[in-house]
């Protein structure tokens, strides 16, 4: 991933050194709590989306700043919240806020971080459409959490409920980047647009790729167990094919809608999964939206990025973990 | 109240149908849990402060609603969020979301609730000084909840440490709703920076108040039980008092600590503050922020609105519940 990034490196460096900052905090318990969110690291996607698109107009780093750092900001909220409600003990290979400091921290400190957010777009006087996007992305994005909580264990969902929460869950924040950064320099509808359709299309497959490996990846490189959806009945694409598709149908109804499922009916769901070829058949998936996301780009100005956005694209199906 | 708010009862009323409509969702789970939440009621103080300092210049209704219905929403947010890490059961005599529908439902309606704030702030774009205010304020009232929660059960606070708290998890609300009803219509800041500092020393008076009535309620009339702040190692005003005033120091020092006190303690403890004068004198600071905030009204413009606002410090004063 870093090499695709090489154009921005140096600018993601400094978003990362802002970040650093905003997190700082005179508390020690929050200091703490943020900086180690801060330090479980992730990839910068978002910011480096942001970026990256401002690079198609009248590229000024300083106008994408801001948005970098709340984009951010905003994910690594949604992050801790998810940690609150889902019980999660590691996320990225470490421990959660939440399990080392218990549920209370973990809100305020969710709840701090996208107050922080608040600030950095707060800096956009003249570009009223971030925050106006920004707002909209952030409902649309609470409704998602609870629709996936209230259709938990539902073994009756369609590929429409499933895609209502990845458009909700993902693909509105990454769609937000990809469009937003190239807003915060000024850019025309004309580049604004394509780019956050790109982001929308490449966000629902980065979503479907996360749920194929939920089911699939090496437990150490994806840096949680494995089969983490099915137990906390998160209803995935590739369930969703099984459960339409497999011979034992039956079996697998009664194994997603058993909310307290031992380690072994876990992996026994995941193998009817996989053996009817519910992977194969969201991995098509994933390709087409790759393919519609690559799409947008055809319209858009011979900028180096948009070679890079090429390749995330490209890059975005072959990761593993 | 009601008769205090008798001017502007009308265009409260309207608040009310548009916080209806705002909370109301396509998803049943949603819609029940945020309209719990609203019909759960509370007094719109922020609201009314808002309309009330909007009629120190050019009032519009129109230009006042959308910012009216962000700070009750932000507000209605902060308390969902406070049920999710409270543990509490019931608040103004109804269960809490939480208590109904569990933690994590809980803490998605916060979320949810607190990103439509943004949907009606975004409406401001020629008054970015109302998003700056409040993105801002949002950041200090998480800051306020988690110095609340690394301080719980210290007996060693000071004035100093309780009045940062104050500040961040009352005043400052109060103090935007006071400020911005006039940005809203387009006062000066002559204006509006007296009706800022209004809100601020009556939100501090408001929240003292509070924090007496969690001891001396008639626990009918205050919908929850009394000793709330004790049992959760809050350490109010009164009691920093008679941690320093009580002839019986240590006992109620290890009262304090102890984080699981029987029933028969936390009265005991409430005892002990009353007994050296905890509540007195405590009464006596509330009396000197209302005065401090009647003060700052008399710069203004003598309109309807200043009575109401000196009328509104008085009534806060001798509320019961």
């Amino acid at each position: 991933m870093l090499d695709i990034f090489k154009e921005i490196r140096h600018d993601l460096q400094k978003v990362e050194e802002e970040l650093a900052d905003v997190v700082q905090h005179n508390n020690p318990l929050l200091n703490e709590t943020s900086s180690h969110l801060l330090h479980a690291g992730g990839k910068r996607l978002r910011p480096a989306f942001a970026l990256l698109s401002g690079k198609f107009y009248n590229y000024n780093f300083n106008s994408v700043l801001p948005l970098a750092v709340a984009l951010e900001l905003i994910h690594m909220a949604s992050l801790v919240h998810d940690d609150v409600v889902d019980s999660a003990i590691t996320r990225r290979g470490t421990p959660t806020v939440k399990s080392k400091w218990g549920n209370r921290v973990s809100m305020h400190t969710g709840d701090l971080v996208f107050a922080k957010s608040l600030l950095m777009i707060s800096k956009y006087e003249d570009k009223p459409l971030i925050a106006k996007v920004l707002s909209r992305t952030s409902v649309k994005m609470c409704e998602g959490e609870i629709q996936q909580l209230s259709s938990a264990y539902e073994s009756g969902q369609t590929l429409k409920d499933y895609l209502y929460r990845v458009h909700r869950k993902t693909a509105l924040l990454i769609a937000a980047s990809c469009q937003l950064g190239a807003v915060a320099c000024g850019a025309p509808r004309e580049i604004y647009m394509p780019l956050r359709r790109y982001g929308h299309r490449l966000g629902v497959a980065f979503q479907i790729i996360d749920d194929i490996l939920d089911m699939v990846a090496d437990q150490r490189k994806l840096g949680k167990p494995i089969g983490g959806d099915l137990r906390q009945g998160i209803v995935t694409l590739p369930v969703i094919y099984a459960l339409k598709n497999s011979p034992k149908k039956e079996t697998l109804i009664s194994l997603v809608e058993n909310k307290n499922k031992t380690e072994e009916e876990v992996h026994q769901a995941i193998e009817l999964i996989r053996e009817c070829g519910g992977i194969e058949h969201s991995n098509k998936i994933v390709d087409k939206y790759i393919y519609k996301a690559k799409e947008e780009l055809k319209q858009l100005p011979e900028v180096q990025a948009k070679k890079t956005l090429y390749k995330i694209a490209d890059f975005v199906k072959y990761r593993k973990f």
